[in-house]
């Protein structure tokens, strides 16, 4: 199962990739599901049967064409935001730490910064603006003190997403800016919808990476995460309660622009493209900062 | 005025100190403000001016005795949370640092750690537990790159909070763990309601602090602030949109016990009074974690 964000109404998606169509679930349902994502997530179990039940995944409904440019981020309205900052090996070795062997810093991205997948993104003036594509996860059960084994059946489903990250901020002071270094406007794009775990043949084993002007800058696999989805989830558990709608950035592969010798920033005019194998991509233009 | 949650109704409070009372706002507004606490910052300018026209502030209805054991925290559900890590000179001191000349490090406190403020306080199993009081905005309007000089009329009131902070898992790893250290349950205790700041004489100069069993630990007054509350708010509204509802912790004066030579932590037993001058108290007692 997609589901959608569209024009702030869940949306399941059907069809073929390059062809998808959306199905708004509050019409669909007549009115039992949705409209707003908070709502889908808040009874995640009754949207998986009811969708079940009918079959949709395999659509029998029409639906819309998907207009990329009126979806949000899947969940637009977390009650909370958690992003993994060092838990891939070979970014811990760019970024001159050791390979964590405890949680990794985990920080927030303010829901300010949150986008759908397809976006223009300002440049703050003065900044060294950097890429990190990353799985997001979004919860779809509340967790409190679970085991790894049982973490993904606490999980809503999977999307793509950027971290992207104002380095002159994020390391000017005594301390790493971490969260709001990287919740300038537009910092968050998200989507493009969220892909259930079960549509994907090992959801701990997905292809991901991020291109420049069509040159590639990251590529992996998020079976090379050092705290793997299952054990950053139960981490988290083990402190804080997990609520339906909350979103999890994983963290990112090797291959940030600050890492480069010599370090390399986004520019005006440059177009990213983000993706995650097996759920679909984000496409982001930067720009001036005009304000 | 004051703003209580009591049992997650928005309440207005009246009457002196020792004797105060509250009054359901749903109820005395026939429905039109609240009844949740979120309705009422999104409406924030409505709530003033209902109750300025009416001149509830002095009380003209009756309103029933404040059961402190029902007061959960005046903004439960903010859409962000800041914090600020070091603004205070001799805080910043005792805990290593230079005075910060730019924003200090922001993190968040997750909401699942958010409760009233009277409460019991596990401590986590093999924990170093510590206090830090602290003064906490809740923000009325929507703020984006405002000047300073125009910060408090986005401000909806002041709260107490307390920042509570496990330090061992603070500081194990390569990078600190700040917003997840202090999100454990019941970390993040606030109240006992939102006093907006006309009610203050002077809203920049409150005096603050915490005793546990008695004995005095934190005292200061935030004039000592580093950065003033109009100067943090300034500073976050360069990057992130504020939200009405979202909530500031604004940092912790001196006398936390991990700078305690030998340090000091909270001990099952041990009883957390925290004060804000002219907002009011916070008491929590710890316990031992029994999961």
């Amino acid at each position: 199962m997609r589901i959608a964000n569209l024009v702030d109404r869940a949306a399941l998606v059907v069809g073929e990739p390059g062809a998808e169509r959306a199905v708004d679930l509050a019409i669909a349902s007549g009115g039992r599901l949705g409209p707003a994502l908070p709502d889908i997530y808040l009874a995640w179990d009754d949207v998986v049967a009811w969708v079940a039940d009918r079959g949709l995944v395999n659509d029998k409904l029409g639906g819309v064409e998907v207009d990329r440019s009126a979806l949000g981020a899947p969940s637009p309205a977390p009650r909370q935001v958690f992003a993994v900052g060092l838990n891939y090996h070979q970014h811990a070795a760019e970024s001159g730490f050791d390979s964590p062997t405890t949680l990794p810093p985990i920080f927030t991205k303010y829901v300010s910064s949150f986008s759908g997948p397809d976006s223009e993104v300002a440049i703050p003036a003065g900044g060294n603006v950097d890429w990190e594509v990353e799985l997001v996860v979004i919860m779809g059960r509340e967790a409190s003190r679970i085991d790894a084994q049982d973490a993904w059946l606490y999980v809503a489903g999977l999307t793509v997403g950027q971290d992207i990250s104002e380095r002159i901020s994020q390391f000017r002071g005594a301390a790493a800016q971490f969260g709001l270094s990287k919740s300038f406007a537009g910092f968050s794009p998200q989507g493009p919808w969220l892909v259930t775990p079960d549509e994907l043949a090992d959801p701990d084993d997905l292809e991901l990476g991020c291109a420049i002007n069509g040159e590639e800058q990251q590529k992996s696999r998020t079976s090379d995460l050092i705290f793997s989805v299952a054990a950053v989830i139960a981490a988290l558990s083990e402190t804080v309660t997990l609520y339906p709608g909350d979103v999890i950035f994983t963290g990112t592969p090797a291959g940030v622009g600050v890492s480069h010798q010599p370090p390399r920033f986004l520019q005006p005019g440059d177009s990213l493209h983000s993706w995650v194998g097996g759920i679909g991509e984000l496409n982001q233009t930067f720009v001036e900062d005009s304000a």
